[in-house]
């Protein structure tokens, strides 16, 4: 994170650090005033970095939600232009086939002149009106889980059960402020006790999931829920990243038995791994300017390591939930 | 390392990182022109971070050289001064307090105006003349094993037994260049294909003595060997400092089983442990301007991590030698 740019706005008095709120939360839905379910209507656009981005990419693989949401695909490395962006360099002549944009912060001023903050993903374009109309990473996948059922696949799985959501939601709360953001908190926070508080909430809370995965397969139980998937999209990045360029190091994944296990499970599930590029995680969190220029770029030289071959051992997990399946099926 | 000082002028045209030679090599000895072996006359001079330092400050220990030989230690923390250099700043007044010195390159300069290099630890002050007689830190431990043995203490251990000494020698060579310069080679390259060759090279010499250590207790069999001390100095600073700053990263220690077992049986040693700061260590490569400036320093926090308790748990390894004692004792 450079100064003057990036998050720096985001980091409080005491050194910690603060999520910006995002700006666009209309919900989808039937009602006069959200968004309407529309195939074809909508582009995601996401980085495969982004841990935000890929839960949603994640379940709109695992829904079946590929044909009726259009996927753009930003650049591991983030230029600064007078501040930090997402740029579409991966795409011919480095713009957006779609949308026309080169970075991301157009669409975002193109929706609102006045917008002020970081240009984020996950973000919904409506393709029919050219504007952002969602950037809500917490919400998405339970939109994409619920209001956008008439476009799953057939036999897509429920990952959102309805006697599930208390807890569902509770453990999204939960997971969000002590891992998802956690590890951001470590990562970001410019004074050594905001660092410390959040790396000890962070460990106290894996170790806590440590014991909870020794006795269910997954977070809810039997099956994988919205919830695995947003752990997942932090523990994937967790050692290839995080662990140095976050200094979020007592422990790695491979050091917890049942995360580690839970981890290769998850990871060897279509909508996953398959998903999960750790060149452009490694490429972004060791090299590019937004996370790495003062912190933990070392001469642009990208670690070889971690060896991850490990992913796609055995993880013997069947036996928790009694089942070779790992979906509960509407 | 910051631009301009440390070991910038020690990097090849081709990004990598080729280690400056010592100066101050007259060996000790018996003959003439040789340093005259003296209890009492000599002062050597350290930081516990350094890892070419605290092999001779192992060995000192281990052979009760204490008496003999005084131990000045420099701060971990480097000052940028017009160059990288090593101050006494945890004296008194900042000064040691035999040689009346603040900084290291001080006793350099005063015996030898023109001085260029880096000033570098370990360093043999002869406290009567009040100069630099030796900074080869290569062979600075085999004087202590050899012809310092009239000073040793009763019941020393033989670190460099004759018979053994070609084995030892060229196990020394293969670790120097492959494992204790060879993580500098990784952290300090500026080229990713230097960077790369460097550390396939550290992890297959890693894989190799993995596979030694699986039959034998020590490096060279049933006891420890100087080789042990210089396998030590790296091995113990490798998951708490190199995997992230020097981006050898890919696996710890502790993932090797060999190598994590041995590098416990060696801690638990006296002369090895207690003289580990781990402190020391850790603020030296993860904050120091010498090492972190632009390369791995994230605002000045210190990682929490890696939880190093396993340092302190059972080893097993025995039954390598079937022997409790691990010394040859002469």
């Amino acid at each position: 994170m450079s100064s003057g740019s990036g998050t720096s706005g985001e980091i409080k008095a005491d050194g910690s650090f603060n999520r910006q709120v995002n700006k666009f939360t209309v919900p989808f839905g039937t009602l006069p005033g959200e968004l309407p379910v529309e195939a074809g209507r909508y582009r995601l656009l996401w980085s495969a970095v982004c841990p935000w981005a890929h839960r949603s990419v994640i379940v709109r693989r695992i829904l079946g939600l590929e044909d009726s949401i259009s996927l753009g695909t930003a650049s591991p490395m983030r230029p600064n232009l007078p501040r930090v962006d997402w740029e579409f360099s991966l795409d011919e002549d480095g713009v957006d086939p779609i949308l026309g944009i080169r970075y991301m912060s157009e669409i975002y001023k193109q929706t609102d002149p006045e917008y002020s903050g970081r240009p984020t993903v996950p973000v919904i374009v409506d393709v029919k009106e050219n504007k952002v109309v969602n950037n809500d990473y917490f919400k998405l996948t339970n939109y994409f889980e619920t209001v956008w059922a008439p476009f799953h696949k057939e036999n897509a799985p429920d990952l959102y059960p309805e006697n599930l959501r208390d807890e569902i939601d509770h453990l999204n709360d939960v997971i969000f402020h002590d891992v998802n953001n956690g590890v951001y908190k470590c990562g970001f926070a410019r004074s050594q006790e905001s660092y410390e508080e959040a790396y000890d909430a962070l460990f106290a809370r894996l170790d806590e999931l440590e014991q909870r995965l020794s006795e269910k397969r997954f977070l809810a139980g039997d099956f994988i829920t919205d919830s695995d998937v947003r752990l997942y999209a932090t523990l994937i990045r967790f050692d290839a990243a995080y662990y140095a360029a976050f200094k979020t190091n007592r422990n790695r994944i491979v050091d917890f038995p049942n995360l580690w296990g839970y981890l290769r499970d998850l990871y060897q599930t279509p909508g996953f791994g398959d998903t999960t590029d750790f060149h452009a995680i490694k490429v972004h969190y060791h090299l590019s300017n937004h996370i790495a220029s003062d912190d933990h770029k070392s001469k642009n030289i990208l670690p070889k390591g971690p060896d991850l071959s490990g992913l796609h051992t055995a993880h013997n997990r069947e036996g928790l939930n009694g089942m070779k399946h790992k979906f509960l099926i509407k």
